[in-house]
């Protein structure tokens, strides 16, 4: 039997009826030799252009009919691309989340998907149709429309890949794949091939440019191979890939650097048994993301406890860590605004010592302090002070990406 | 039980969100006191640009995706009017056709309803919600959308209302009901309070300004009495109604006029079993809708038809006439494009002698000279020279209208 292949296109590559063409075109070659399931996103700009109607009529507008508001976007990209095929003598159908159909949950505006009938979808490829498929869009038990959240198109296309089992998902998007670091930090940055899907999910904030996160972790549970490639030429891309046992022999595959960090620091807590929670708890019940956490117990029976937020909610965090500190008895409350993160992953960690050492001494050559340190099984992420951060990233590009190269450790 | 009424707005009452706010404020000021379901068009102009976007991509786009498309629309309006009611405290449920379910016909872009199940709706009525509909738009046996025809939400509305039994229907719009005649020819026209189904019907070019043609068949098939109001204020309209037996008191309800039609005549055809199927079985075929008929046998064995067509229609239906004339050797074909067709109709003409008789004395008085007469139970129509079309409809509202008003018919 013929190829099946999943492709997403982003909303930029429909973003008007000549982009669309362009894609039916892309879509038609296709066709003639594989079965082609084909997910789209609203045209550029039509999501918030939708979403801002709901809003000037109620600041807070009911998350449901939010969802039915938005989820028309993908509805019509969905309808004019299968109208741009048939044009081509490509027989084509739309489907919408309810069509398929794409089962989630009820959290309207950041719904889960649960499962996916892959039945309509495969009756129209047996009917030798291309099948375009809404993204973005679901149904929760009841029948209501639900949306997946911003780059939900992407889970869309994995979990319908899943469902059919398709040989390949394809994402088309406006960069050309997933790079070993940002390319406008470091020039010596270079496309990856392959990335295991661990690997993507760790380098979330190099990967959520070209992949929502959710994608990766459908794809991973499924075991879906994702090519991410460009809309505008046929290049081949970078294939985020079940792991393979290769792939540990390559100590790093990638550094991600985030600026969007804050840091806030309670000295002198008393230490008691249930501190985490009783700092934590409060901080997550404010929706705020805590990412690392250091606590160094000292000899007078308290302790610092250190831990990042988002530079948005430093305020917002700080106003309620000061309420603990009153409670708690602490000294005092530190704060810094002017830190990043920088992540090392790579599958190689786990069988191979000595990656954080080479961290280490790559930053200490440069006179860079490392102010906080957090380790997982195949990355090591360091806190540093801002105005190192492309320094930093560069530097252990050097030392352990490019001189990594084919260079097999030890 | 609180009375549960329909109410139908038509896309310039929805045409931006200022408007929707209104409405809002005027549904939140009934829901009050009544249980009610909204039905809404599309934003005014949102259709037309939604199917440029289609018919951008293909000169003839697919039916089943022009029907997606389009279906948007109104999907957009029933949310964001929901959520302009949650915002003035009024809890409110959208629904889309396929979550009625309002059942249809495939016939894409001009499908029929079949059925209403009126469940989910009544349901959230019984949970203290306004339910709004999106109109214009069903679903298939296939699950695929379709929607109903230009003014399809009037029928939406209608339709709705008698799967749940409302105890009315209002329709919305920017005329303030039907009147006896068109205020723009004849100053002395006036509003109706009431009409019968079946005048509606006939009124068809006066009654599709304000209303859908075929939402007047199903509220004759279910009873539904359906008030044509104003959005602007909060004046009575016209209602629409199961005939009553005082309307045969008034012999004329209304008068209709129509310039766009245009006449043949096919001269000395052989008078042949068959030749009216030989002769409009073609211009069917061609989807001209023929109106008045009227053939003269003579006496040589031949004879003259003559019949009208929308204007617009002409040369399309010369051409197939032409084709006929060689076939069937007919003498020869006149046109005439310069024609109206006024239409006088009433209850009161079914058991009442001498209504036409009063309307050929009324355009005689006036020098008019008919072309074609054609009768049915309730409606005389005359076929004129365009150019007296004004003043035949002032004569005969005088005569009918004005002099019929509160004196009865011997």
């Amino acid at each position: 039997m013929r190829p099946l292949t999943v492709q997403k296109y982003g909303g930029t590559s429909v973003g008007s009826v000549e982009r669309i063409a362009a894609v039916a075109e892309r879509v038609a070659a296709r066709a003639a030799k594989e079965r082609m399931i084909v997910v789209v996103s609203a045209m550029a700009g039509e999501t918030d252009r939708l979403l801002k109607l709901a809003r000037a009529l109620s600041p807070e507008p009911d998350p449901r009919e939010c969802d039915v508001v938005a989820a028309s976007g993908e509805q019509v990209t969905a309808a004019l691309l299968s109208i741009a095929l048939a044009e081509r003598g490509v027989p084509a159908q739309s489907f919408l989340g309810h069509q398929v159909r794409i089962s989630t949950d009820s959290a309207h505006g950041k719904a889960r998907i649960q499962s996916i009938d892959g039945e309509r979808i495969s009756r129209a490829l047996d009917e030798g149709r291309v099948a375009v498929v809404a993204g973005f869009q679901g149904v929760d038990e009841r029948g209501s429309i639900t949306t997946l959240g911003r780059g939900g198109s992407d889970t869309s296309a994995v979990a319908v890949a899943a469902a059919v089992k398709a040989d390949s998902c394809e994402i088309l998007t406006d960069v050309d794949g997933v790079y070993t670091t940002d390319p406008r930090v470091c020039p010596q940055a270079r496309k990856l091939e392959r990335i295991s899907h661990d690997e993507m999910l760790e380098l979330a904030s190099l990967g959520s440019k070209v992949l929502q996160i959710r994608s990766v972790e459908f794809a991973k549970r499924y075991g879906v191979r994702v090519h991410v490639r460009s809309s505008f030429n046929d290049s081949e891309g970078t294939w985020v890939v079940p792991e393979e046992s290769t792939m540990e022999d390559v100590l790093v595959t990638g550094i991600a650097h985030d600026k969007d960090q804050a840091k806030i620091t309670i000295k002198g807590v008393p230490d008691r048994p249930g501190l985490a929670a009783r700092i934590f708890g409060p901080i997550a019940a404010a929706n705020i993301i805590v990412d690392v956490i250091l606590q160094n117990t000292g000899e007078d029976g308290t302790t610092d406890v250190t831990f990042t937020v988002p530079r948005g909610e430093l305020a917002a965090a700080l106003r309620i860590v000061d309420e603990i500190r009153r409670d708690t008895g602490a000294k005092e409350v530190l704060s810094d605004s002017t830190i990043a993160k920088v992540s090392i992953v790579g599958l190689g960690m786990r069988s191979h010592a000595g990656v954080a050492a080479s961290i280490f001494e790559a930053l200490a050559r440069e006179g860079i302090n490392i102010q906080m340190i957090s380790t997982s099984e195949i990355k090591v992420s360091v806190v540093i002070d801002e105005k190192y951060v492309e320094l930093a990233v560069r530097a252990l590009h050097a030392a352990l990406v490019e001189r990594g190269e084919g260079a097999h450790p030890s």
